[in-house]
């Protein structure tokens, strides 16, 4: 059997588009010998669909665009993801499903049994587990195949998560190999993980495996694809190309996998994608992340603008360039994104701005090839700190003066943003945002954010990856102390501790959640590790008006790390 | 048997302080007779928890608090809702449980079985239900006493969502009363819901209930109380008051329930709360709410207010005063919650502001004591202005300068607030927030939204209501054309249909969400709901960035309301 495996990017909600895409790729894989197209997990509306899988009749249109999909593809079997209703008299109303298509009709279905209900996943809130006996073996003439959907094959990887395991079941027993539909996203590390958990599974169960995973990005969370095969006793053979939506085919004959071109082959992902991309240096540093992390980390934050930008039907950004590091990773990120010629970089120097500062950021928006504006806050500063200062009868306060800077940017650049048909971009980092060293409605602004999951040492690092294929950021901002530079001399060190120091206790407080003891016994300071918690702790209500955050990392700020705003934390 | 129940308001994660109440509390009651002192749902951590319950060493804090607790009230039985550890190896790892401590120890554990995973709702999130036999009867001398939490009761009125219902369990059929422990918030109609569940409850399992729920605010979520006890007949035998803190004895001898003081009686609560609040107009108005209504709502809204301040130990409040019934609303309620000495009412007329919204607004400031003070934003946003056309050369757009004097205004009154050490409270109302008539970072700012869950026409109501017990609002600003007055002449219903149709269609798109033929088989015009739909999925993105919503409908925006941000709504 001719298996073309469809590493597809979906449009959450937009049924039309999505179902015209999977006729349209079935009937070209067809016309290229496959007797099965597989397209991931809910692949039809995309994941996740959150809240819109309860507009009336989101659920029944997604059917009535199934059968379409099988009416126009007599020739060929699809197999896709999409809500089912549950057809049980109780319990959440849909299922997370599948189904076959062949023929010019739906000839089966599927349904997930175990459904993730942690950090970013809340498919409990939707979905009921697959009913008892719905999923049946697929007899595809002598072959037995079972299919499954995404965490069905990770309860043993969750420390029994779920108290069951639907490969325990019969079927599964019987099956010559397993398909798994996925919409699993991308976090740094996570390659890794799912190749050892697949691996594991195929091995346990003794199962050839086929996984097909979404990819693309929706907004925070970014699908890498990776989708990949693996023989009966864990070996994986083959994997596709992170972060790349395509068409790949691959034969099932005589008990086993024969891959088709576009597989990537070999163990070890590092040595399979070195080759791939020509990069060369992969030791992992001192740093702590790898060259091909870093490479795969940069992949996942260009593709998460890229398609926020043309999922919204957007073109154009703005960032304001304040010559620091952050601004000028966010920039090279959305040139290589979108284009440089759609991006303005904005300058917006205040009294208290360096010289440097100017020039390097002119030097390096030449570089980069984007049009570069100078807006001065200097006028509208004075004015409005005169309009306060009448109004009090007194000089404003040290911090007010800060945030009024900052706030007079975030007007200058949604106004320019406006007049060019451009979204701002935000450019904070994890480190900031973690203990609130920014100013709500001024530089936490933005339509995106693409750092707020990358702590200032994990961006130093990003940067530097960057500039070894090219000294793209000058230097003297990679090496400059960071400033917020809103009042003169100052410097993140005179707040903050360094860095290196802030993103370690950061990781293992916000991260990892360690409790503090854990943490100071770890070797950190009592004192600097429950400051640091405090400052985490105060500043709920800054990122309760966040940007949403381009996830790279296990736990980011967001929608899968909710705290009450009015709690305080038991220690 | 004499029971004290605690209508409790807990601090989210503060387990010291909850803790201390609780043993404060049962050492009180103790000494005025109680033999049992209930509290509610989670009283030891407060509800929601939300990811609070994922940081290292949480759950078993609570178990020792709860240990602390039955050391210092070793005279009296007291029950309280708390997480614990899920005893079995498999599933999430905590129930949401309740124990009850006597003799200076923990004597008994439940936990809940029903766990709600919708709207508001994540407990799936979180918790396992109750293991097979983790629940049994207490025997209290001769009477048998099932505890139950909160969700437990409701299985057969959502519709047989969970497929079980625990109160079929043998234990439950041998109680001789049912209590039940809540953390049910609030909404419009929500307290005749729950007494219509609790009633067949009551009366289909032919046992008297006992019902504590929680009171208070926790950001979003503003917890009503509204204890109440049942006979077996499902009649409601008394209930306390709505939105308020307090202590309440009730006796149980001979099968029933003999009320103490503070107990409101009736079967109706309309008439109950009448006679206690003495106001005397609770007919339906042609509005579609009933003063009563009106009534709770405010009562809601200034407990929502009041708890977000007091439990962040915030004092004072700035609030935008536009002329327009907003910004007016939200300064009465806000006066009401905190006092009217610590709100600034902050004037920011522009150019194209009106002058009676300038007088209007200085006597209405007057009429509710609050001090007001007049921050024009001419000279800003002439500096901005001109700053802008520099660069590009050209006039501005209309809504380039539109928002531009919002952001302005948004930038002064944080630093006023910063300068006051207050917070600025928001002044949008759901229709605004529906159709993204609002600037973000703009008037969209504000650290709580205090009518984001009100449409517009619901805000007239609440207002004409306040309005009854003294003519707070001055009649000219309800009855002035409502208009963001950001250009010359500018009016709301230059650019959305009059608030009357606007709110009907939002109301059954946002809040019932029916698809749009349904809507349009109402009645209303095609063309009109189809703008009006593009309108709401469009502005997401403003919404995603919003401050919390006080929320008081089934629907509200912010947690319970879920939609992807790069999504299409299929229609």
């Amino acid at each position: 059997m001719q298996v073309a495996v469809v590493q597809y990017n979906p449009h959450i909600g937009h049924l039309q588009a999505n179902a015209e895409q999977i006729i349209a790729t079935s009937v070209f894989c067809r016309a290229r010998g496959a007797d099965l197209v597989v397209f991931p997990e809910l692949a039809l509306c995309g994941y996740p669909p959150l809240d819109l899988l309860e507009l009336e009749g989101f659920v029944d249109l997604c059917v009535q665009w199934a059968k379409t999909i099988a009416r126009e593809t007599p020739g060929v079997q699809i197999i896709f993801g999409l809500p089912l209703r549950n057809p049980q008299p109780f319990g959440k109303s849909m299922l997370n499903g599948a189904c076959r298509t062949a023929d010019g009709t739906i000839q089966q279905f599927w349904a997930k049994s175990l459904l993730p209900d942690y950090d970013v996943f809340d498919e409990g809130r939707y979905f009921a587990p697959a009913p008892p006996n719905f999923n049946q073996l697929w007899l595809q003439g002598e072959a037995r195949i079972a299919v499954t959907i995404c965490e069905d094959l990770w309860n043993h990887s969750l420390d029994n998560l779920y108290g069951h395991d639907p490969l325990e079941d019969e079927i599964f027993q019987k099956a010559d190999w397993v398909l798994n539909l996925a919409a699993s996203p991308y976090h740094m590390g996570k390659e890794a993980l799912r190749k050892s958990v697949l691996s594991e599974m195929s091995r346990r169960l003794h199962k050839p495996l086929l996984y097909v995973n979404s990819c693309g990005a929706q907004a925070e969370l970014v699908f890498d694809g990776a989708c990949a095969c693996f023989d009966a006793n864990g070996n994986r053979m083959g994997f596709l190309p992170s972060f790349e939506s395509g068409i790949t085919h691959l034969q099932w004959a005589n008990g086993t996998w024969i891959l088709g071109e576009g597989w990537l082959i070999g163990e070890d992902v590092v040595t399979a994608v070195k080759s791939k991309l020509g990069v060369t240096r992969f030791q992992s540093g001192d740093s702590g992340d790898s060259e091909l992390e870093l490479e795969l980390l940069r992949r996942a934050l260009v593709l998460g603008i890229r398609d926020f930008f043309y999922k919204q039907k957007l073109e154009k950004a703005v960032v304001g360039l304040s010559g620091g590091i952050d601004s000028a990773l966010v920039s090279v990120l959305a040139a290589e994104a979108i284009g440089s010629d759609q991006v303005t970089a904005i300058l917006l120097p205040s009294p208290y701005s360096s010289a440097h500062s100017v020039g390097d950021s002119v030097e390096f928006a030449r570089r980069l090839g984007v049009c570069c504006l100078n807006l001065p806050i200097h006028s509208a500063f004075f004015a409005q700190k005169k309009s306060l200062q009448e109004v009090f009868g007194r000089n404003l306060g040290d911090l007010t003066e800060q945030n009024l800077q900052s706030r007079i940017r975030c007007a200058l650049l949604m106004a320019a943003a406006s007049e060019l048909g451009a979204v701002l971009l935000n450019t904070s980092n994890k480190s900031e945002m973690s203990v609130g060293y920014s100013t709500l409605y001024g530089d936490t602004s933005g339509a995106l954010s693409v750092l707020g999951d990358l702590f200032k040492t994990r961006v130093y690092r990003l940067a530097r990856h960057i500039n070894r294929s090219g000294p793209i950021i000058p230097e003297q901002i990679i090496e400059k102390a960071p400033s917020a530079e809103l009042k003169p001399g100052q410097a993140d060190s005179d707040d903050l501790p360094p860095y290196l120091l802030l993103d370690a206790i950061l990781e293992l407080y916000v991260e990892k959640k360690y409790a503090p003891d854990r943490i100071i016994g770890l070797g950190f300071d009592d004192h600097l590790v429950h400051k640091i918690i405090r400052m985490v702790d105060s500043c709920e209500f800054k990122r309760f008006q966040s940007p949403p955050i381009l996830r790279v990392t296990e736990k980011a700020f967001g929608r899968g790390r909710v705290m009450p705003l009015v709690g305080k934390a038991p220690y």
